[in-house]
């Protein structure tokens, strides 16, 4: 596996990434609030809304892509310095069914952590009708580590 | 060009486009409005505001990606039959730059307008320091014409 | 799970399959080679050489790109019909190492079986310094299910 | 525009694209050819053969992939310093018309120019039944320089 598992570098990531997503407005207008932090792995739920819905009453799009890419870039956070910034250069969601919720789990898992350039896959999942999970949507995130200048640049 | 900018199937999509824009309820959370709507392109105009925002305070690619996918999607829609349903299939976005605002202008273009499948490429533009637009991220979008099915099936 | 691993609609997908890809030209030139079919998983093999290198004497990211594209063509093709034809509409690759290998080993599963669009997820993998699997690169797939015509529109 | 179209560094740089276009083996084995080299821009070329197809005797679309990948990366490496290397790090395809032929014009053209990450457009281009330019395919390739290092890891 080219995953580097080892310890990552913060032993704070857990509480780095909460304060992080606390200040993310996006989330909180969307109702999407983080679940499990481990690293490399970060789960995002977005709980189904009006608020959050595109005109066939299905959670949109790009609300999934909003919540899959927080996950992704904290996944991804996880595995960086401390003092490090995550960017995201691109993602590419593929949507495999409609997002009815109630509640989308969106589960993210850095598949290479690399100096400079990470890759991170999510999936998202729902209650299908036998109760189990049913995937809704797939994504890979490619992100830039930033240390050392003011981390918006790339 | 395997574009084909033959006249709309339905000479009322821009009532059509405005209608259902209306229904997205995620649209309305973000603040996101509808500027133009012509045959193949429409523009989707999402402003800066905490809402939307990140942690480093730039608008959250999510909310830059779901302007871009409505975009795409209902410039996809001009080009169908009234009683088609769109659907995203999938969507890429590269992000360019940081999404100061105050306000971004997401215009979407028709690529290729098929029977079944199509493809919608749209650019994502702020004002740059010398006042000219500046491009801070790109999308292509692939999607679905369905009909006489319930349109949420692919 | 939205993925359908019921048996495949045809019972000879194995001989389709590899009748199918001698008839690759591109795979031949290629000197790729077709490892293990099963129903929604696809095995492809690419040797490094010479002739499918870049400037770097590693193999081409096009050359993975194809050997990916392939293997996820087929495997969603092992759960259509036989008479169906089986389109890419997209793909996206993202590149993790460099492809030294000496035999790259591409597998694709389906991720999801649609009745007219399916999604398969491919990934490469060389041996690494440690003798065990290195990730090389990942892929993500659309594809078409082609039935009733002539399988090359879409 | 955040596209920097100032004076390449290298004033060399249409010699060095040529030159190391000549050691990609496998653009050779896939007959494929270097067309315009520009600031920003290049062209390559890809005629239609058996050794490039497909079962349907299109060209394969990741023989289309590799054409435009190869065009994606020189354009930016236009716009790199001489000695930096330019690696792919993902890129996505999308395909609109069968590859028929007979010649493939795959045109790149650089879309950010970043200190560390750069983004380049391509489009496919074949003659259309009306001997117009007809779309065949769109790319979207991400690229990283690459300096004082071997330019293999990222």
């Amino acid at each position: 596996m080219s995953r580097r598992l080892t310890a990552p570098p913060d032993a704070d990531f857990d509480a780095r990434v909460r304060a992080s997503f606390a200040k993310q407005g996006a989330m909180a207008t969307m109702g999407a609030t983080l679940g499990q932090v481990g690293p490399g792995r970060v789960v995002v739920l977005l709980p189904h809304s009006a608020q959050v819905s595109q005109q066939h009453g299905f959670v949109h799009a790009g609300m999934v892509a909003a919540a899959m890419d927080s996950a992704c870039g904290y996944a991804a956070s996880t595995l960086m310095p401390a003092d490090a910034a995550v960017l995201t250069i691109e993602f590419k969601l593929n949507l495999l069914a409609p997002a009815r919720g109630p509640l989308l789990r969106c589960e993210a898992e850095v598949t290479k952590a690399g100096r400079t350039i990470s890759v991170a896959d999510a999936r998202c999942w729902q209650p299908g009708p036998d109760g189990q999970p049913s995937l809704v949507a797939t994504m890979t995130a490619t992100l830039m580590t930033v240390t050392g200048r003011d981390g918006v640049r790339h």
